[in-house]
């Protein structure tokens, strides 16, 4: 078995991405530039977009932190997204998520150019996405098919079960899983699915995103499968300091015997989650994706 | 076995559409328009377009049809889209596929603004299909998701094999299929699938959507299975008057008595594409997916 460590990929690409942008400045170019847009004090919002902006700063990105009050209105959200949508100097943006009640996430959402939609979740870039045209893909689909492809997991031919068909992970990443070039047998699971169980054990690369603890056990498992944990759910702990911990989608003590590769909970595809934005970022600076 | 009448389902919905245009006449509204534009003399193309313009009229639309010859440079053709896009009286337009290889088709499809792509091609309403929002699917998983609606097969928890990913049938459709109230399980297979007859028994619902004539034989479907056949491959053929006939993807005869519901090629899954842009015209010209 060969624990897939997303931490240490995530650092390579981190590095990678930091000697690029050295190079487009060594070269007279200008730093990528990224924006967050914050909206409210959620604390679980607050850190990650902190994170974001010091993931910039250790890669020589520039980036702009806007902050609004809980009770900004939608049309103030939309005119700040229509201003940053058509700032030359700014490479690509993100509005954190969730949003307060009153602001139509799905509009926000629409309203940012896909050209600076570095988080990819606008319709234009899951569609181009579905066309197999280059687009941004979202964190964790992007951060799940680097480590196969860092790990070099053969993936033609071999049958792939991605439990949970969400927006942002089960759906685009089953997508991608079948695309020509990757071309795995996708099924996806979901709570509607019979025989979940059967169908897992069958799986030669078993993707859990369904966000229940520990749902997967070592009788759903194949001997030899490739197993891809996405669940972060937040437990409560008596062991850290923060009082809680992360529990994956995957009974790792049990399964992972039976594993070619697994990752972690935490230490797997949650890394890859951040880098995706700095590659994303990279990409709308160089103008790759739109040309 | 029930035959699935898809002759007699477009049929209806065309009726109903037609009512639903002489009620927004008789309310004083405008009858929806559709322009298709029609690059060279492609026998084939021809004949589509002749269709779609007398489909508009049974139904009581307008229509335009806007010709050119082979040659017209693809400047030409983005500026005549650029005037459709802003034709006020206008609700949809297609751009009849294949164009000349002078041409970037997948240029001319984006440049075409998503609220009058009737033909549901552009990546943003792809995207939207894949988000679950409002949107104009393409002809065939259109055809397809009407027909299995209106002979009420059930779909929730359902195993389904759509064989085949092309961007306008199967992958489409596959989204489609496992959508939040479709609910089906489904894989995706392909050429590089392994095991594909074995896949294919255990489905409850096949969907053979890979233009290889009568690839689906008997040993292929599960006793009492669904089984739509997207294949409409030419033969030559000395029985008809044109010197050839359509051949599906189902070796029909032997398939047919094992199945609870099986579509005929042809008058099964074709005729259903052909009203998908009557529906999607009129879709447009009541603005009810970009509202």
């Amino acid at each position: 078995m060969q624990l897939i460590d997303g931490k240490k990929v995530a650092g390579d690409i981190k590095l990678e991405i930091k000697a690029e942008v050295e190079k487009i400045k060594a070269n007279g170019g200008k730093a990528p530039h990224l924006a967050a847009v914050l909206i409210g004090h959620d604390g679980g919002s607050e850190t990650y977009v902190a994170y974001k902006i010091k993931d910039c700063e250790a890669v020589g990105f520039k980036s702009s932190l806007i902050l609004y009050e809980d009770d900004v209105s939608e049309d103030q959200l939309l005119a700040k997204i229509h201003e940053l949508n058509n700032d030359d100097d700014l490479d690509g943006f993100i509005v954190q998520l969730p949003l307060p009640e009153h602001i139509a996430e799905q509009k926000i959402i629409e309203a940012i150019n896909p050209k600076k939609d570095v988080d990819g979740f606008h319709a234009a870039n899951v569609g181009r996405m579905v066309i197999g045209l280059p687009t941004f893909v979202s964190a964790t689909p992007f951060g799940i098919m680097e480590l196969m492809k860092r790990y070099r997991i053969e993936t033609k031919g071999k049958n792939c079960v991605v439990v949970g068909r969400s927006q942002i992970v089960g759906r685009p990443l089953s997508i991608l899983l079948s695309q020509k070039g990757i071309d795995a047998t996708v099924t996806v699971a979901h709570s509607r699915t019979k025989d979940i169980k059967e169908l897992c054990a069958h799986a030669d690369i078993l993707v859990a995103a369904l966000g229940s603890p520990e749902f997967v056990t070592k009788d759903m498992v194949k001997e030899g499968a490739v197993v891809i944990d996405v669940g972060t759910t937040r437990v409560p702990s008596d062991e850290t300091k923060s009082g809680f911990r992360l529990k994956g989608d995957v009974l790792f003590d049990e399964v992972a015997p039976k594993c070619s590769f697994i990752t972690p909970v935490p230490g797997g595809v949650g890394p890859m989650t951040r880098v995706s934005l700095l590659h994303n970022t990279l990409l709308a600076a160089k103008k790759e994706i739109y040309s």
